[in-house]
């Protein structure tokens, strides 16, 4: 079915081959992609400037680059997260364009040129070394979703003076992603030294009562700096997406 | 101790009155605010467009009103959040400018214009009526950050139609507030219908296996929809803080 | 707004006042309601046999009262749940015909005859005398929502004989509701002994380490017996009305 | 000892060889089966219509081969679900009319023909591809409980017209059964839409604060929409078998 | 109906009014106290030699008094645990032979003769002055129910050798009632010294992380002393219980 | 150091080579277990008639050897738990005398008669087939620890009768474990058909909302019948420890 | 009882009045206090220089009144926490020595001169305004357990700079107490800042995701600074007490 | 950039060569390191005493390596905690001076002779042999970080004579470690014991409801006896880092 169905039956009642009310009855049984309400998704990827995405965990080898292979073959970028190295051999066996980042365990096929649509840059801060395939993932989906990206690594609250030295890379910024594990605390300070929006990113860096992550979690949901907004644990794909749309200049949506 | 310290010590040693080395050594005990830091605080409300804020759960009647009259005389605009009806009056004794708003329990000292800093307009969702008045604390927020407003109240997920109607509202805001109890699926939904950031507020309305907002905090933070961002359970405030940083045109930055 | 403005359209596009082209993209902007969909929700409670429902908990006596008696005008069967004994005085005083269950905690406002859709009976179970309120919150609920209910009260799982002494009340029941706190066991041992489904609600009866029903909700949803199926804890309400949908004649669905 | 013993004690009385006092006294001796109990349980499975289950998980590949082996030998239908391929190997091998259905990892022996017991049809939702394991073992239980068995996948909340357009499917059906993880938010939405039963069945799919399902069970225990009843995390199984029990007719059972 | 039903259907075999056809279809139908198995129940208290319980928590005075009133009609013994003072007079206005035990927060109605049945001594510990509330009904409990009982209070783990003065008492104990909060650690101790069964009852004393008694019920079930067995939280009458039957003579038994 | 020390003080006081203060100063600094404490520990196994214990989880098979081996070398009996296939053939290639039990999981090596010291049977109940490793665990811990066991196995509770048919086995029972996973509640069913003590011992067997065993545990904590104890998770040989306890003749203690 | 028992068995001894076999069993039946380690307890509030405490919470005012009235009688120094006003009253007025702190939510009665026993300074840290009373009970323990005490209020992290400023008062403390809620992120950063050990104190303060003081208590758990510990929530005595403990000087203890 | 910059500005400053006004301008835009804050970090380890750290877990073989190799390369300690065998043997191959201690599991490189800087003994207690790593771990941090180190092992609850034997070395240590899982017991008993700090380590032995440490950590949060500090589950590091900043002489901070 398609939408031509209603423009056959609105053609219809014009013509008088149907009346009012049995237009009323048939609009009614419709489905509703066919009313314009689908267009709400119909090339939804390739309009809004994001890529397409696959999540890579759970799925075998062949599943990944299966669906990796049928998403490329529409001719968008393709992002495929969580996909380790054995997974990301079989991708790129199955399509060459394919290009593995290591860091942050993620695939793309990048077939179209990234439009900038962002009205300035967007930074993304670690606070250890073990937060960077977080803090990667949501640096590589905040490109391809159109920002301009910078990144500040390894800058956690134990030496607050890195943090301070880099106040003007902070500052310039339009908005910010900040991943932590352990205890989760440095958005809040990030948050402190500037005006605009912090994502903060809980990883599940940590043993014992950190509890794969729940400790950082629930310290960013708790941050005492206002303006601070919370995705799930080790969600950088998440992270790097809202980044995008924040940074996103109005008339770039599409 | 203030800046001039630093001055002093400036122009002493451009006077020869020190030595740099003995500079050098003064300059490491002078105090951070001294250097320069201190202006990432100072004047920060003021300058910020949004207005001093006080917590008023947990403190008393004459507590509120103290802290209300004390920051209202510096002539900027205040806040007072979670506040009840008998610290409403209280404050209102002290404070003859300042207004309540029953539905968002908020005290509202409104001295200074509130100047237009958005590029658009922040939107305000409601899933149930328990839920307006963290909806209207997040919109009430906003708006004193310099945010054009709208609302859509009681559009739960259990009737579907109510959201979907106002399709045209939801497409041309530029940030969306969703607060939500119980199961908090509005988020998810919202954000499957617009391509603007979505801000989650769980609410801790629901009862039993609600434990307070958790599962709505839970729900939003697993929103299947990429773009939801999450505040604390109950944080109107939060959420309309980050709203209004959002919407914010860098221009209008300070 | 209202559907008149469809058929307005329609009649335009018939009368050639419109061209098809504008009247597709009229119809895009039309809210969703007046596209038909609205009806799933339009009277949708006096159609369904069920009462409107007002939950009390939470809001004041002036509060129930006025919402008891705005949707009493509607002429439909009205429940209030979760009604204090002084919340129940406002009501009855600001609505005569108003009928307050003490054991239920609940406010019947019965206009309309009950029309019995059940193709049986109702049996609702409660494990213990402190299990009573919810019990009957279900019981009147199912009653309301066009069911036979039978009760059997009081026969946990720590004297199993009272239970067995019921078989023919058991085995003659088209659903089964079950009420039960602490351990939630008793679902298991109904369901162990009937053919048909069984809806098990845990109750926040207990103490220490029941976490307020935890407990018996754990329990309930690791029933080792198939075919049980769990709602809220001292969700009353939602077990007697699924009990009425899971009972009720096709032909009596609306 | 068998239920022989009864009527040979009762015919002893009626012959004299015993006193009505000793009679009584050995009554109270003979086993509860003796007693005409134990029908409840004896051939329980052949009569009710559904087949014998066994849960692969935990289990040897030899110990799920024997187990269905024996089960098989007595003539019923059996069902093993959460069988791996290797597992499924083994007891092809040992049982050659076994069928292994990938998608919802289950072995079926069906050497009975399935009589249809349903009052309509059972429909199974999923919300994502990752969850249709859970959806479509739900499905297969539901089959081979009696049921006709519709199924709508990968409908979740962010793509919501793709729900809408299925109305038609909705409404017609007896019961429904949503498999759903992360957010757990599409039961109380399709409930919204029909005024049937709808069983909601929590998956572990998704990571960080979902908690191996925890965040789709509180989800769906808050569910907004009155009528969502729910399983245990993962348990398709017991979905299907309620929502085979909600379909059938009366003088099904047995 | 009554157990002389299945006497009259005995005598109506015997007497040739009805065939053993007719008697097992009869048979089956009777109810299950009928048949011998009520006695399980009937009576079970006074000769169980535990006294009546009602729970005081949770119910108004007037409910209090009316059950202890009925109880104790019946010649019993009553107990009725978790009794505020206000509940206390009520009862004692109702039921002049009943006595209020302030620290065991109970009320005790002794009409009938404790018969002593244990083997030996029930010991009962406290580690602090704040457990005494729940160690007093576990020992008032344990008497209730035919034990000799010893009190140790007042010897927690921070000031070990309180404990280790009393071996004596310790070692001629038949049974140990352990009550203790915070960290929970006493029962391990105790366990270590002797060579008879610890019940502990872990109580809500403490704040913080002590999550209502969660950190002692925790710390008990992980005692590192074999031979531990745990209750629930504040659960005093459980331990006095369990402790007077494992302390029991069999010829005691009833 | 050892108690000869003591000795050797009082043997110099009395001979007039030490006066009274002095010895009452070397007194208070000679160790603990020369004052005669430490014959609570001293060859506290084998007096006990208690095997020594080695649990075999997280251990390697070559330390589990070594530690079997080196116990058993003291001529007492020996037992290790949670032993896998892998670690026995280890344990049984270095003491010849070691027997694998593969139900329980555990190693055996009997070296001693075991001395009968029960008043009575201690009765071990399962609930279904897989939690017969933590069942068996237990009966073999009271059989060592001196008990007479006898098993009653897969009576759970959603097949009542299949409990109720063995009431004289229950009956006769002097102590009764019951070990069940899922919603855990034979326990309380258990103890409503008996007047001795029920230790129970919740089982990890179970998916999603068990949560490894919480639920089970939860039930049992909560149950509703009085004189219920439990174990930690999966301990069954803390549940048969005691077991035996609770068993033993006073005049059978060490 | 007291020592002097063990002296006379001494004495008889040595006078010939008993045999060295005859005074071993008698030393071994000596209750432990009389064997010299009773004084580890005898006198220690005293000899420790730290004051009796007294916990208000959960008392009558009648009870915490006795309580400090019976310890002041010692002439001992008496602490007791968590007092209200109403307390407070009833024990100035029973003990006219005592001096209420109401930030601290403290009773002091302060009869010896407390003797200074710390190597430098116990420096208390304070996030919030709302920490205060925690972090001030912490500091009046510390002074009272012989500290010198300095204190820094409301030093966030969100306004990290005004921490930065007293770097002086920072690197001369000998052990710091921080008090923080919400997120409960100083401490790490404080840490990071000195080389001393840092006591954190989680605070109760907060709402929604803090749970009661839970997402404080488990950032600390986790803090990315070495050298940070940690005590219950809200509990600022015993972080004063360990600062003392940590700070005295090896001479000054008894 | 410099710390060269901030004399060279002065110089300029001094030599006319800028004015006050913008050298107060360059000072503003200076890195904070710059500004002699860095020195804060600036060869920290080697002057604190303290080793350079690296956490084995989660690192692959070659990436241990690599950092262990390149931070001894600066000629200071290093220490790499939680390493496992293959880890520890590529680690020896790169850098032939590294040592492996299989108990503690990790890896020393000792290139600096370590400077006594305590000012008595760290005593390191574990309850079981299970928690012997964790234990073990704490030593050798706290050697490595100046403090000479006594152990004593095994010395759970469970056996408390064994603990008292030790009396003297408990009294005579400086500050006390103790490691211990299960109920976590122990530091609550030793720091009744002696006047001196204690610092709790929970370890993650034990199974069930002990949920990897989750039980010892709220143990030792409530412990009982005031002055007891805790530390993450697992984390030995941590409090053999306390430990040795706690026993610091104030002359050996750097």
């Amino acid at each position: 079915m398609d939408p031509k169905k209603l423009r056959t039956l609105l053609e219809r009642l014009q013509g008088g081959g149907v009346s009012v009310d049995d237009a009323l009855t048939e609009l009614a049984d419709l489905p509703y992609k066919d009313l314009g309400f689908a267009n709400v998704d119909h090339h939804r990827h390739l309009r809004s400037g994001f890529p397409e995405v696959v999540l890579g965990a759970g799925k075998t080898r062949e599943q990944v680059a299966a669906i990796v292979l049928e998403l490329s073959k529409t001719g968008a970028n393709v992002l495929a997260t969580r996909v380790d190295a054995a997974q990301a051999a079989h991708v790129i066996a199955a399509v060459p364009a394919a290009r593995y980042d290591e860091l942050a365990r993620a695939i793309v096929v990048e077939q179209q040129p990234i439009i900038e649509t962002g009205r300035g840059t967007g930074l993304v801060i670690s606070a250890g070394t073990s937060d960077l395939p977080v803090a990667e993932e949501a640096a590589l989906t905040a490109r391809l979703g159109g920002s301009h990206v910078e990144r500040l690594w390894d800058v956690g609250v134990a030496g607050i003076h890195r943090l301070l030295d880099r106040r003007a890379l902070l500052e310039q910024a339009e908005v910010i992603v900040v991943a932590a594990g352990m205890e989760g605390a440095l958005p809040s300070v990030v948050k402190g030294l500037v005006s605009r929006p912090v994502i903060a990113v809980p990883t599940s860096v940590g043993y014992g009562a950190s509890f794969g992550g729940l400790a950082a979690l629930l310290g960013m949901l708790n941050a005492c700096a206002s303006g601070v907004v919370v995705v799930n644990i080790d969600n950088g794909f998440g992270a790097g997406y809202a980044a995008a749309l924040m940074n996103r200049r109005r008339e770039a949506k599409t």
